[in-house]
């Protein structure tokens, strides 16, 4: 471990993301909603910590290796987290205690969107920005993360999109041909928002709105700048650019990256992953809008409306929300939360166990049944017209498997805090899975929940952003040992 | 298929089966108890049925294949359960439905030890010796099913115990050897049960509550002869016997097999599963004990004597009582379901997924971690000194998954006939896991939820008993088609 080489990282990143405390301090200024000196302290002690981590070892240079990339892809996430809650704390409103600003922070960092506030229509204007673009900035992390830093490190499978997807790395070591990358895939990011931001606009909302939510949007964060969410504009248009742009933001960003330097929409007519995606959504949409008409929910218009919504929102993990998809009747909330296990695909902004590990997991279960009727042929797992590796597959299981177990143990640690059955088991899928929204007590926002419990989802909204491995390795002393 | 084979088998079984109704029916003379014409019915239908399949193909001779192995073994459940409801719904009490009577009579069968009646100490006693017994014969069954069938049709990674355990089954064919075998498994299990009658007995209990509570014991069953389960004899000596003999039929009997043949008891210390099994159980009590002290649930010496018993009885699938765990507080509920889900060892009376399989899964994850951080070692999974196939981890992935997405269709299905959550997610895990008592409105029995959702359970039942896959091939286009 080069402990140096890592201090030296993280300080550069914080000096970097103090800087971005200037969007919401001018909104402030611009508003003079009274939040902008804790802008501008936030910024100066980001900068200051950044500053003093990078000075002593500014000179050091060591090549990474794969081993260090686990710790400071960790540290990178809780690093943030916590300087993100300076301004949760400094300013008189929300005046938010640590604990909740950690949450907040992390929440949005990690795209989850679970909140611990409430009244967010009655809060400074460069406050509501912050945490908009906490999520667009998570966002854009993620893609890095998801599209070359995972696959690199061979986390859960995703090595697959090295060698088998047309992904823009191909390469296994931490070579500058991440920054070549991460720069195209920001400018796409950047693209999808700005589309984004122009069609709410266009569709009726303010400017503040119209950029606050297509930051949420194509992070697929769900941090809303009112407390009915998108529901306050109560407009067809609106929700249907967001169904639109959370679908977009849900696919793997290697494809966005391959159309946009081939000028062709012909690889996402071929990717297996993304046609699976579709039919998963649409299988949702399916079952869904019957559902709600048959129960005498909704009428026929609105049960299309708002089954589409809820379910596109749900399902991408992404948490808006224009009804209370939690209060539907029979097994529609536990079939929605179901979806967002699945998630988006894998290189996307999305959140769950990612689409491609679930096709895996599909076929491989085929494969079993036929293997049953036929004991001696030999079925290979296939993506595409190309078979899989036993090795990827084995990864994916492994993935699978740990994902269960966190489920379970985070879930026991919830239930031992004193929360009851159903708002403990969907808080930790709303967590893992980086959706935000539960069912029971914490359908709408996390703020009545005990502190202990807020760290416990802490920890599981990180364990899912990480997607599990990248933590567990450093707790398993082989790291250390070798 | 050789439907003709088929039908003449079934018919057999049938036939034999009848004769089983005879010892109820002495026990209804004994007691004068009013079933007995009952039982007399049910002999002469159920004779008369196994006869007529079998009259016209009795001299049908063809050697049967794996493929027709895969319908027997569904079709022989199906058909005992619905033979078995006969006495439930032609005895004046309980005079049951139809739909209770199967769901009764395939809980029993299956060792579920789900039950939809009440009032148990007011029912005939030929009832209550007939409930029992139904459990023991499943028992049998199921011993053979797992010591010689599911390994033989490669179910799950169950092959494993083929190749690499010493099990007295290493042929593949469906031969006369599983006669064999069969007889030596079955008197393990009649001295098994004869130790634990008689251990029941010595400590207090009625000959009559002795013999049956020692069929639903060794079967790993769980049904009782009263309402109170075993809590009505509240006796600690009685709970320790049972305690003793539910973790002694949750092993593997080819192990138990073994150390009959060879008169040693050193295959029992080697037994990897088997340790792990133990570890498990004693992490389970070390956690239970100290929860209910600290949460003035109990005294110290109450929380030692009910932590362990609900801790076995439920960790095991076995499903007795003595006090209703479900409403204990905290994490508990919910932490000894979760140890239904690893449920007994493979080759047992047990249900849930089997010991082996969480063993493998979980050494799996272990190399993962140890894979990331060492990409290029070949590392083996290992069952005592042998590594275990690829092959066989495949198949043991393909079962958790399959068994994963059961469990959320199941649910799904239960809440849409309107449960609640907690009740359709425990009943769904109380049945596939063969357990019996659930959480929620089905705690202590399940006769107050709909005809559907009793259907649906059933299902569930029957899935779990023959490891999903058994049934999963039948439904599967691909075996009807080759
Ligand atoms: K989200
Ligand atoms: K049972």
């Amino acid at each position: 471990m080069h402990f140096n080489v890592i201090a030296r990282v993280l300080g550069i990143l914080l000096m970097l993301f103090s800087l971005t405390t200037l969007p919401p301090l001018l909104v402030s200024m611009w508003y003079a909603d009274g939040a902008t000196q804790a802008f501008a302290s936030a910024l100066l002690l980001t900068f200051g910590i950044g500053f003093i981590s990078w000075l002593p070892v500014r000179h050091v240079r060591h090549e990474l290796r794969t081993r260090d990339g686990f710790i400071i892809t960790v540290l990178f996430w809780l690093v943030l987290a916590f300087s993100g809650t300076f301004p949760f704390m400094l300013a008189e409103n929300p005046g938010l205690s640590f604990t909740d600003a950690f949450f907040e922070s992390l929440s949005g960092w990690t795209t989850t969107g679970a909140t611990v506030m409430t009244g967010l229509d009655h809060l400074p204007q460069s406050i509501l920005w912050y945490r908009q673009q906490l999520q667009w900035l998570g966002g854009m992390g993620i893609i890095v993360l998801a599209v070359a830093v995972l696959p690199m490190l061979g986390i859960g499978g995703m090595q697959l999109f090295r060698a088998e997807i047309p992904g823009p790395m191909k390469d296994s070591k931490l070579t500058p041909r991440i920054t070549e990358t991460a720069k195209a895939l920001w400018y796409i990011y950047l693209m999808l928002t700005i589309a984004c931001a122009v069609g709410y606009w266009l569709a009726g909302m303010s400017v503040f709105d119209a950029i606050g939510h297509s930051f949420s949007t194509v992070a697929i964060g769900g941090f809303s700048t009112h407390d009915a969410s998108l529901g306050y504009f109560d407009s067809a248009a609106i929700e249907m650019i967001a169904v639109f742009f959370m679908l977009v933001s849900s696919l793997n960003f290697g494809l966005h990256f391959y159309a946009w330097r081939n000028r062709s929409l012909a690889h996402f007519i071929r990717d297996s992953e993304l046609k699976f995606f579709f039919m998963v959504i649409g299988g949702g949409i399916l079952l869904t809008i019957p559902a709600l008409y048959l129960t005498n929910t909704y009428s026929w218009q609105e049960s299309v409306r708002y089954g589409i919504f809820e379910l596109v929102t749900v399902a991408t993990t992404t948490g808006f929300s224009t009804a209370d998809f939690s209060l539907w009747p029979v097994f529609l909330p536990v079939l929605l939360f179901m979806m967002a296990f699945i998630g988006g695909c894998a290189g996307s902004t999305g959140g769950g166990m990612k689409v491609i590990r679930i096709m895996l997991i599909y076929k491989q279960g085929i494969r079993e049944i036929h293997r049953l009727i036929h004991p001696n042929a030999i079925i290979p797992v296939k993506v595409g017209k190309r078979p899989v590796s036993e090795r990827v597959l084995e990864a994916v299981w492994g993935f699978f498997a740990v994902y269960v177990l966190t489920y379970m143990v985070m879930m026991l640690a919830l239930l031992a805090t004193g929360l009851d059955h159903v708002t403990a088991f969907s808080a930790v899928g709303a967590c893992l899975n980086n959706l935000g929204p539960g069912l029971g007590e914490v359908a709408s926002h996390y703020g009545n929940i005990s502190d202990t419990a807020k760290w416990i989802l802490s920890l599981t909204m990180l364990l899912g952003r990480l997607e599990i491995f990248t933590l567990l390795v450093l707790v398993s002393p082989a790291f250390w040992r070798s």
